[in-house]
């Protein structure tokens, strides 16, 4: 049996012509009566049904989203998440990969989305004028996730802040010596964008801010997996005065670190902090300390940012809190091996700027 | 610079119209041939314009992913896996998430993809027969993963089997009071499907094939998430006899087993073994027994077996093996409470079946 339009309205004690209107956000239905209408089709499995509406409407009824990876977490979840706001409100998803930047520029060089599309969600990458040009010319609506541009709808996260604020964690508990861990930016891939270069920025800023001479044996960059995290967390173990702490600009990268880090027989967090990126389902599981940037809110925000510019309203930017989630992996730092000769010894003779 | 085509014709020592022939998957280039070309497009990061081939094909050059949820690592990865394989050939991807039984019967009902899309991939649903025909209505090519039907492609793994051997591997190590847990198949959506009940057939089937006693009790069901799990897991320690063992149909679950065994400062694998399904990148970070069934080899089989069929090629059926990986979290069973009273004691006075 599917639910229809009729038993959506009695539900919600409107008319048929509003339920059409309130689900495919036409203007003209007040906020409280499309929430309402909203929570009886959500309760009853309803949703619009995209043909008549582009039969309706002449648009396309379907939106692009354009990530550079699929099949990495965050995309995952900020994909289902804008999918699901998206086809509540009656339209479809075309999804793009642009892993390299060939691919981008085909993309972008290309009248690809006229006709097919009514607009497109770009995710984690920062489009160049000429290329916000080429979809407006294709008559798309825009709306950027972890980017930002004048004149266009987004949602983003203060990331230089937020990174200032998981090293500045560690530099309270009284590290000193901290590492970072960052995605690697291929010269032919699209892989790395704005956000993980931010946050390397917040790094150097909270160092900076306390004092803590930089080091570039101390930041490391790898792919964005598991993988990545335990080869960057390699390197670091063979460094002449390896750190005390890590910030990881990812939390699947941060679980590679931790597993590393337990096969080298180090206690987490006695030996060693861990503080990760994300706040991904597992960081429970294994007690990772993490940032959280509200990932599925962003992916539920800019796709209603999205629809609102359909309707005509105006292009919002919104940005995301992201507040630190202190789980097991952080603690002050107890010295691994004290050299018996430490007056002498040349690594602890009172490096400068050390306080 | 964008990657021209006449560099990859250049690289792999071939023809324009070959190169664009082989990226189309065109009958009349040889296997070798084809691969040649895709190393070099892969390699230069080129993929042929969908739009040219729009203009030369008179194919929409789109194929629709139909999947019962977005955000699930499963889907995350064959989604991933498969457009990637699509976008090679040239392929757009045009993303159905059909969450309840409401969305799933208006989906087949309409002529959705009439005229949108070539094909259709549908993954982890069991299609009927009237919905099969509807696609076939509509000019769709379609290709399943994770269910078979009469004439269609496909790739699936063989789920009872791989059950089987989970419990088979248990029950080797000296376990006997082995519970299972489950993704929980809600009345109203569409996301416990096929491949985990089948699942549990294996567990029921390897647990009489040894002679030991079902008991309802110890088969839990619950949401396919680490908070599904963890639930799962605390119903189980409050069970009368708790369980030394448990197979759980999904990695992300058995993470939330974990997290719960933890907490309740049982030590895995000496106080409980832990045995999931999937082979989730995290299982190498945490330690768990699972059973792989080459998950991205799945989605990469499914692109691959509907652009043949696109191709005219006959539909394949295709079969991926699965199989145990041990790591941390299995080991023979340790009592942990022996009642002194044993001979007497109601729960060891040999159940029936028990050897």
């Amino acid at each position: 049996m599917t639910t229809s339009v009729e038993s959506v309205a009695e539900r919600a004690g409107v008319s048929v012509s509003t339920v059409s209107r309130a689900l495919r956000s036409v203007p003209g239905v007040s906020a409280a009566t499309r929430k309402r209408v909203q929570d009886a089709a959500d309760e009853l499995g309803y949703s619009a049904s995209p043909a008549a509406s582009r039969l309706a409407t002449g648009r396309t009824m379907t939106v692009g989203i354009v990530v550079p990876v699929l099949a990495k977490w965050f995309f995952g979840k900020v994909i289902g998440e804008a999918t699901h706001t998206l086809r509540q409100a009656g339209f479809d998803v075309l999804l793009f990969e642009l892993g390299t930047r060939a691919q981008r520029e085909r993309f972008f060089s290309s009248a690809h989305l006229h006709g097919r599309t009514d607009g497109v969600i770009i995710m984690a990458l920062q489009p160049s004028k000429a290329e916000l040009e080429s979809l407006t010319a294709q008559g798309q609506a825009v709306a950027l996730l972890g980017a930002e541009a004048q004149g266009f709808g987004s949602v983003s996260v203060d990331n230089v802040s937020a990174g200032r604020a998981a090293v500045r964690h560690l530099l309270n508990l009284g590290h000193e010596r901290i590492a970072f861990i960052g995605i690697r930016d291929e010269e032919s891939s699209n892989l790395g964008g704005v956000p993980p270069l931010q946050r390397l920025m917040g790094y150097r800023e909270a160092l900076a801010e306390a004092g803590v001479p930089g080091d570039d044996m101390l930041e490391q960059f790898d792919e964005n997996s598991v993988d990545g995290g335990a080869a960057a967390m390699s390197r670091l173990l063979v460094t002449e005065q390896v750190p005390t702490a890590v910030f990881v600009a990812s939390d699947e990268m941060a679980f590679g670190v931790l597993k590393v880090l337990r096969k080298a027989g180090l206690d987490v967090p006695r030996d060693f902090s861990v503080l990760g990126f994300d706040n991904h389902e597992l960081c429970d599981v294994v007690g990772l300390t993490t940032m959280d940037h509200e990932v599925a809110e962003q992916g539920q925000d800019v796709a209603r940012i999205l629809l609102d510019i359909l309707q005509g309203g105006p292009p919002a930017n919104l940005s995301r809190a992201v507040r630190l989630v202190v789980r097991e992996t952080t603690a002050p730092p107890h010295v691994l091996r004290t050299t018996p000769t430490a007056p002498d010894s040349p690594h602890s003779a009172g490096h400068p700027g050390t306080p």
